[in-house]
């Protein structure tokens, strides 16, 4: 699969300077385009719209911006106090996420140093998401084939975190991809991932074009599915992961957690380091983005609930620690739930080259 | 709220002799329309397409259908064999609910009598379903608020047990009625309930009416909900309840229970004793139906999955004792988790005029 969720493309845009090009979710499966986007304020409304998302795609999108806004400023005039500003914009395009402020803050410093400094450093930026996403997979899938004694695994997913939401290869499919290549997978239940349908329409999509074995139900089934022993192991992306373990991802991810330590299976998050946020100790404190009740109420333009009545629209939730059995990320898999945590992670691999 | 789910209507169809009206439900909230039914095949179909749904109508459902079989076949000409035939497609139109073969079996011993002693049997039925959900809500409401300690509760339901599932008043919505006009509401979470949107369409409207401050959210969203801290209790219906509790209902019940548990906030399912099946010593046979994937890869037409993608769709979960706080009935509230179950209220309250 050669798709890419977001990329440079050198030769677009007005001046064929070159702008980003992303893939537009809101419309898979139904319809492939794409998006050429060459202002800042388009690329914003991309973010929130979700026609690109995924923790580290948005990483990428936060570094591309910066060359979107620095394009823009030259071309329209913009002062430097107005560059800043629209690239704090799509730093604060989405809130929970860490990897889109964090794509911004790892190319910023280069703006001093011009255009093709930060231009050069976005897309090393995605190329490393891509080589940590494959790492990532292998020892998640180590990990796991260590502990589960099967021919072949079923696995349950939620949301898409796959090359849809990454630069490329995928993380939580990324590790299904990495067992389905060693004819290590029976069956991947995905969840459909209301209220957006990222599992039914984005992990399918992934999944049927690579031919592996899949079912789509409907979230409320995990529990359920779990609990009967259809499955051997969850595993899920994240948004963004505290030291202790506490891992942010999409609205639904604790009920799988739940399910899982209750089943006594490995409930696994994927995730590459840029998704880790030392900076936070636990959980406690990750914003959690509330998005418009009116994605839940109503659906393909058709109104579900009678007038009058509100949707309620977390759009993530956080799972503690104590229910994540394992994280697996390109420095190495941390076990939370066992008190080997992020922290200790980064203290074990500081100055390991990867 | 005077809206029946079901009921006789005794000058409907062809020759004024009576006919099974309900409220079509598939259509609500968007449309109010009925269904006359004189046809066996009819409720079947009204059955198996949810027009009519919820335990304790399917029970009401059950009893009138074998007035309409006997209806049907006078004005056919059918034997003995083809009028219990026809009993047996109703009794049979789906396997979970408990209800649907009692409210049958309830009033089959009377056809000897004839058919005016049927039909008065089945309208006492739905009488004794109405004050059984006035009087399970009573006791339900007086558990709570002996353990809750809050002015106004805050409340979490899935799917629809309300006056929609019933013949009046309704089981887990009954408990929020009592509640409410105890003053004792602060808000109730409704699950939207995938993947037909029972609670979205159905649950919203009942509390829409009688004006109970209600949001709806994506049944994904139940488990952080409860774990946030922004919720007192859960109730639930139920389909079939085991002699210890274990109980049967619509999918994803079962990860509110896991995650009420994790909370440490009672889990309670309302429901009248016509819903517990003491021939089960627990829900390990219950039978789970499973309805077709079409109905969770599409939605208003529209497929949301690619092509080649199925789905899964099991309609219920079971719900295991340990995870279950009380049980509401009319002959009282039996609490699984803490030992005292089905089977010890039934000895208990044997011989209690109820």
């Amino acid at each position: 699969m050669t798709i890419r969720a977001i990329e440079w493309d050198h030769t677009a845009g007005r001046d064929r300077a070159g702008a980003v090009r992303l893939l537009d979710q809101t419309l898979l499966p139904l319809r492939t385009e794409f998006r050429t986007v060459e202002r800042t304020d388009d690329l914003v409304t991309a973010i929130r719209e979700l026609a690109v998302r995924g923790a580290p795609a948005l990483g990428v999108a936060g570094a591309l911006g910066v060359v979107v806004a620095m394009d823009e400023a030259a071309r329209e005039g913009w002062d430097e106090q107005a560059l800043q500003a629209a690239v704090d914009r799509v730093r604060h395009a989405r809130p929970t996420a860490v990897n889109l402020a964090w794509g911004v803050d790892e190319v910023r410093p280069l703006m001093a140093a011009g255009r093709e400094a930060v231009l050069e450093a976005a897309l090393r930026l995605a190329q490393e998401d891509e080589s940590a996403n494959r790492q990532l997979s292998r020892l998640a899938a180590d990990w796991l084939l260590e502990r589960i004694d099967r021919p072949r695994l079923r696995v349950l997913t939620h949301c898409n975190a796959g090359i849809l939401a990454t630069s490329g290869w995928g993380t939580a499919l990324g590790v299904v991809r990495e067992l389905h290549a060693r004819d290590r997978v029976e069956l991947v239940y995905a969840d459909e991932t209301r209220p957006l349908f990222q599992g039914a329409r984005l992990t399918a999509y992934e999944l049927a074009k690579e031919g592996i074995p899949h079912v789509v139900q409907t979230d409320s089934a995990a529990a359920s599915t779990i609990l009967r022993g259809l499955v051997d192991l969850a595993v899920v992306g994240a948004d963004r992961i505290a030291a202790n373990g506490d891992t942010a991802n999409k609205i639904g991810t604790l009920g799988v957690a739940l399910a899982c330590r209750d089943a006594s299976i490995p409930f696994m998050v994927a995730a590459p380091w840029s998704t880790v946020d030392l900076s936070m100790s636990d959980g406690s404190t990750i914003e959690i983005e509330e998005r418009d009740g009116d994605e839940v109420t109503s659906w393909a333009g058709i109104r579900v609930v009678p007038e009058g009545t509100q949707g309620f629209n977390p759009a993530f939730d956080v799972t503690p620690a104590r229910l994540v059995d394992a994280v697996s990320t390109e420095r190495g898999v941390a076990e939370p739930r066992s008190g080997r945590d992020l922290e200790m992670l980064a203290r074990a691999t500081d100055g390991v080259t990867h």
